[in-house]
């Protein structure tokens, strides 16, 4: 079974925690033991994993790749977010995280972020499950 | 089974797509739920998600990774292409796409891309579908 | 089953191979055919393939990213290793690898690194295999 989510993201570039959905959707499929995949079929959006406790990490990752990718440059395509497509390529459109005992199995540290780049707007996630 | 596409790219940094001979890959399977993985077994090509209807994304995306990943620099390694290997981490060497109804789920704008960061030269590329 | 590894980094940044060990992991599964996923449960340090027969180009790759992503800078997270965050999200914390006759499929000069950015310390890396 495919799930698919609808994430709303607040700014034109932003990290949305999706952790405590990716986990529901998990437990839904009734699959204890497998590989949980978060995939986000956006060319402007992406997924990553990363330190869901303090908000300045997201802050420092945002302020950053706006310092490697900027939005204004000589960019050819002509809509104004060829920054966000090279984002999202950079951080990548799925993540893969192991399913134990029904839980998706995370460092202590980690979350799962929808990286929105190209915002604000209602974004699609896709879970799927994968017993095993 | 795991399905092997050899596909020729054109010039020393590219983003070949390889969308349609992917979707081919999945329906050759039988497959109608799951997830499929497409693997490229190189270490200066990667494989990656983006914009296919207009040819000025990939082209900003080849030349602002250029200027990220500067080929001439100081670099120790002799071979000359040690930014192609930076690059190829940077993008990745795997994507996972959504099976269903033995159709490969993308978004509208969704493309799958060998990113050739070395080239030109025929490359390996890898389907391999997973049922579930 | 899921298999933990415990991997001990040198340096604060640092690759180090796993691929024997990865390899190894796969073989006590008994799966011969299907995808192994190689997962980092961490938020400074992650994985990736790349070259393993010349190290230069570990360093190579090492001295790029501190370039890209400096360690000082004006960072807003207070521990000093905002510049980890944000190479583990665009290294990527896992890596698929497709399985055949119960070896992992890789390429000539492929190999499996754990990217350490916030060392040195022990390591945990998640191996799970799904067969198919």
């Amino acid at each position: 079974m495919l799930i698919r989510l609808t994430v709303p993201t607040r700014r034109r570039e932003a990290l949305e925690e999706i952790t405590d959905r990716v986990a529901q959707a998990v437990r839904s499929t009734g699959v204890s033991e497998g590989v949980c995949f978060v995939i986000v079929p956006h060319t402007t959006a992406g997924v990553t994993l990363n330190e869901a406790a303090d908000p300045a990490v997201t802050a420092d990752t945002i302020n950053h790749l706006a310092e490697m990718v900027p939005r204004e440059g000589f960019w050819i395509h002509a809509e104004g977010n060829s920054d966000a497509h090279v984002k999202t390529s950079l951080y990548g459109n799925s993540v893969a995280v192991a399913i134990e005992a029904s839980e998706l199995v995370l460092g202590t540290w980690q979350g799962i972020f929808l990286s929105e780049f190209d915002g604000p707007r209602p974004r699609t996630v896709l879970v799927k499950v994968i017993a095993g």
